[in-house]
């Protein structure tokens, strides 16, 4: 080690004073925290790519509505339970729209972000069928989900979606889903961290599985919108975001606000569960309910209890930005699409370096340029290599926290500026100087 | 019946197409959608005391903390997990001038209301002691609280405290305290629905053997300051709110915003933990959580899955109106006494015409005035007089579903106006033509 940039005696006491059993190994919070310790010590301003947090500013439309429900004083006023009637209409309008379904507006329930929506889904879900005991997670995947089962007790089973792809999922799920023990599955599209997203033909493959064995699917839709190579920002036009409520009834819907409005701050997500879904009778949920009713069940018997309903004036909000996105008025698309230029240009950088994309292809094509993107450099196992980049300023995530199978770091694009890509493009050259490819 | 308002068959109509099998024993929110159904039909405008909701406007310094938070764009940033640094401070503070109590700030976190609090609460005790599997309630309660160890699966216990206060209160505690089974006590002060409030003897019973017995007490301050007996409402100026924490170590309080601070519809509360039990140590919550300390756990292993903070600009609320409260600036007591005068006037009306006040007696006192009151008539269970008394336009919730063991209604002072009252006494005269007391 010769071109660090941080003197290794800093970084080394700070490693050493975090207590943290393994640097590369640590959490999304806690590198945060370490970082914000080195950058402290160092005074080197780092290149940050581990928060997936949004870059952008609020959606303007949301913050107006915001205010003005604010100024009229809905403050003082309880949140209707099931949601605002008026947003729940724009729920719907926003799934007929953007991802071609219909469900009523009854079934379009805001919660408190779709951190709320996970919980509350994974917990209504693992007491529908008192033989079915576990949520399986087609991985990699965002380790809170995981943190969410395991404080409620609830088994797990995960596999690496990436060994996995096309009709190979039919065959893994199947092997899955005979042992009659999952009563629901997640996974996220686009998928964080590998960025995959799945194909018609693979969610395909999981309606029709989750029908015949009678499972239900939650699609994290955290980055609605999100794979750039596709353009699906308009209204009733297609093409649609792809997803599985088009290949079963036995879904629910998590849209976050966070990425796709620039809305994390107000914890407001959207929860979308599938009409038939919604009227279906669970008789096991009456150990933990006074109602057999799936739909009822999920927000008078969770989301009620949780937190009594989501801020009155973050449905406001949330209601702002989706009438004028539904109306056609606002293109949420160019704004975000700013994540999938920046990652083109860092991916670049990376691989100029010697670097290699982690999860490279998506199918048959390159991976997407979107909020994330995985990268290696041969010879390092993701948390070593994680450790080793902190010395040249660079931070970010292990894949070993995600449920990857695969060696290798998650980047985000979110909060690196245009300015600072020739930034990392130099300290990722100091850093393969250090450590030259054979 | 002869004197009543509402038609015989028009209201047996709605109660019918209600599919309630027990028109008196409904929850409060479907005596709600109950009374809705009545007014409609029968185009008579109802005396409406089910709800326990604000009827005033929120605190101004709230709403233009809010508003400002959000022009400033913080909608787009995630929210601290451990609440904003600035609000923490303000908690801390608030707590010190008003409960005379010091809790370092770190272990003062804003939640989604109390409701949250309050599930994080139980979640996060149900895990601390393998052996500890249950919850006690002092009842009466708030029946959501019970819905939420309900749906975690928690076992529970219950007692009607009106038969066992003062030195009473030690023997009946101690017997449940002695199975060694009970993990946390759950009571409000006041108490919803009685308005019994503790004395300082009692809450000094209830920490001793908190301690004695290593139970943790979640005291639900929801009416904080609403004793209107006394005034509590100057900073560091004595009397202060009686709390179990002057008592014991091993306490949370809940401090809610919706009525203090008419702020229901933003969902913000504190939760203050106390810093002893915030550092405690508890082996057995390695099987639910990563960490074994209290407080960490707490945050990061409970309040962060289930929403993933707390809405940032209602943080932002809350940190405006504690800080012109804890600089003597705004005095919240001078707007929410008006659901005491209210209750006074009520009362009046209520007994004047032949009912009796339930939990009449606090202690050696009549029960104060405040955000609600309780009421019976003789002859009559609660569940039957809810329903009859809703043919004289006049709603309300029966004592059934609040875990009292007594018969009677309880009435919600808030949304009734003062023009109102005097309508309110009219129909009860009329209830009491019809039903002449021997």
């Amino acid at each position: 080690m010769e071109y660090n940039i941080v003197a290794k005696e800093i970084a080394q006491k700070v490693f050493k004073d975090s207590g943290l059993p393994n640097i590369g190994k640590a959490s999304i919070r806690e590198i945060k925290k370490l970082v914000d310790n080195l950058e402290n010590a160092s005074k080197v301003k780092f290149v940050r790519m581990e928060m997936g947090i949004p870059g952008l500013p609020p959606a303007q439309k949301g913050v107006e509505a915001q205010i003005e429900s604010l100024q009229k004083g809905i403050a003082s006023l309880y949140p209707d339970i099931e949601g605002m009637p008026i947003l729940k209409q724009e729920i719907s309008r926003f799934v007929k729209n953007f991802i071609d379904i219909d469900v009523n507006p009854k079934n379009c329930i805001p919660t408190v972000g779709s951190m709320q929506g996970a919980f509350a889904s994974f917990l209504t879900c693992s007491r529908v069928n008192k033989e079915k005991t576990t949520t399986l997670f087609i991985d990699p995947g965002f380790n809170v989900h995981k943190l969410q089962n395991k404080v409620l007790g609830i088994p797990m089973e995960t596999f690496d979606v990436y060994e996995y792809r096309g009709e190979k999922l039919r065959d893994k799920l199947e092997s899955i889903f005979k042992t009659g023990k999952i009563h629901s599955v997640l996974y996220s599209n686009p998928n964080n961290p590998s960025w995959v997203c799945f194909t018609d033909e693979e969610l395909k493959i999981i309606g029709e599985l989750a029908t015949k064995y009678d499972v239900i699917i939650m699609e994290d839709l955290a980055y609605f919108g999100m794979d750039f190579r596709k353009d699906y920002s308009h209204p009733g036009v297609a093409p649609f975001q792809p997803s599985v409520a088009k290949y079963t009834d036995n879904y629910i819907l998590l849209i976050s606000s966070s990425k796709a409005f620039s809305y994390a701050g107000e914890r407001i997500a959207m929860m979308v569960i599938g009409d038939k879904l919604a009227e279906r009778e669970y008789p096991d949920l009456k150990r933990y309910y006074s109602s057999t009713k799936f739909g009822y069940t999920m927000i008078y018997g969770t989301i009620y209890p949780l937190s009594s309903g989501t801020s009155h004036s973050a449905q406001y909000a949330l209601w702002g930005i989706l009438k004028s996105v539904n109306d056609g008025e606002y293109n949420f698309r160019d704004d975000v699409i700013e994540y999938g230029k920046k990652a083109k240009l860092m991916k670049e950088a990376f691989i100029a370096n010697g670097f290699e994309i982690v999860y490279d292809h998506d199918l048959g094509d390159p991976i997407a340029d979107g909020f994330y993107f995985t990268y290696g450099y041969p010879g390092f196992g993701g948390a070593e290599l994680l450790e080793e980049m902190l010395y040249y300023g660079i931070s970010a995530i292990s894949l070993d926290i995600t449920g990857s199978t695969r060696q290798g770091i998650r980047a985000c694009t979110s909060l690196i500026q245009r300015e600072e890509i020739p930034v990392l493009a130099e300290r990722l050259a100091l850093f393969a100087k250090d450590h030259p490819l054979k």
